[in-house]
């Protein structure tokens, strides 16, 4: 892999990008746009999402979709999901990150700690302290060069949320794929303030988007990016 | 149930015991004879296993089982096993054991936190501070009232996990349905240290038995456990 490479990265050390945000912000266009925008430089991303990605995090996810249909896994306690999703990430990172980071490749990952963070620790109500001393404990406190946030206004979040669950209602009858659409206002609005909390505590690593324009967001992504490679590669 | 029991416990808060040792060092005979004592007394304990007991915690035993074949789960990170174990036993926690001392039951688990401080701790080296931030993160710091740790001297236990091996293999044909025995002598004394040294820092909790009759360690831990009912009880 090494000789298909840009030679931008060919003296750093990889680049570590996550995206984050509420379900319907966009993370999954905007990792499809950043990903081409990549191997338009011949970068060829790793594509990650958690929980998923490896044999364990597969067998994760199955646990946590099981867990929210009439299937033979019970309700899942929050301290015991919490605990499920760092293993999977314990798993990526030995299995995944730092392999790919070694050999320079630009990691990116839809979804990381802030994820629990935001979902585990404000949603659930954990809290940060907790989810944040299992992140060191687990993850080694491993974290990203940077961070993609999208998170647009509350308002416009949670209407965009609720129109994406009416329309997989309709689609799937009743049942809803996504577990954290279904926790109500309340649950999203807490993540939501858990979120720009990240951002805020952390300007550095969190680049927080929203609104604008697909497009707008994408270059403002890709600036940022950009930025990060050159610090990357030490040029 | 609670018509059924035993009136020492009916004005306490239940009793959480746990069972701890390496593998070979008499638990399962243990748990039976502590068992059977209680339900001469009218006590029908709660007997758990981990990881287990569940259905969250057998889908992650099935998970730990697959890693050691050819299946579809590959090697599993030493920090998502932790994560994995944590995960079971909050699930425990909050499924069984709490509701169980609610109730003013008799708990009894095979294996507990002391375990992961041992074998994922001391034995794969993740060590014990990490392992105990992990649980204070992800079971509270929830102990058990009383630990009964069967750990006869290293020598002697070492020779019996062997057999136990031999056996196994002779019977199963090379697979070894104990992740822990595979792993050889050096990393079986790093867990019998790390047993005998959480029985020295919490001599309160920890009834360190081993050497002597199954007999007289059943005895050993009947006058232990008839003491702590009667603490629970406050008579």
């Amino acid at each position: 892999m090494g000789s298909e490479q840009d030679p931008i990265l060919q003296a750093g050390r990889g680049l570590f990008l996550t995206f984050e945000g509420p379900d319907g912000s966009g993370k999954t266009t905007q990792v499809r746009l950043l990903a081409k925008w990549l191997r338009t430089r011949d970068l060829e991303p790793v594509l990650l999402r958690q929980p998923g990605s490896t044999a364990l995090g597969e067998r994760i996810r199955g646990i946590l979709v099981d867990s929210r249909g009439e299937a033979a896994v019970g309700a899942i306690a929050p301290l015991a999901e919490l605990a499920l999703m760092f293993a999977d990430r314990a798993q990526q990172i030995a299995e995944i990150i730092r392999p790919a980071l070694a050999e320079g490749r630009v990691v990116v990952c839809d979804r990381y700690t802030d994820s629990s963070e935001a979902y585990q620790g404000a949603g659930r109500g954990l809290g940060s302290d907790r989810t944040l001393a299992v992140h060191r404990a687990i993850c080694d406190d491993f974290q990203p060069d940077l961070t993609v946030l999208l998170l647009p206004d509350a308002d416009l979040a949670l209407e965009r949320a609720r129109k994406r669950n009416e329309q997989f209602q309709r689609e799937h009858g009743g049942a809803n794929e996504n577990r954290f659409e279904a926790e109500g206002e309340a649950f999203f609005r807490r993540v939501h303030a858990a979120y720009a909390a990240i951002a805020e505590r952390e300007p550095e690593r969190v680049l927080r988007l929203g609104d604008g324009s697909v497009e707008e967001i994408a270059a403002a992504i890709q600036k940022s990016v950009e930025a990060k490679l050159r610090i990357s590669s030490g040029s």
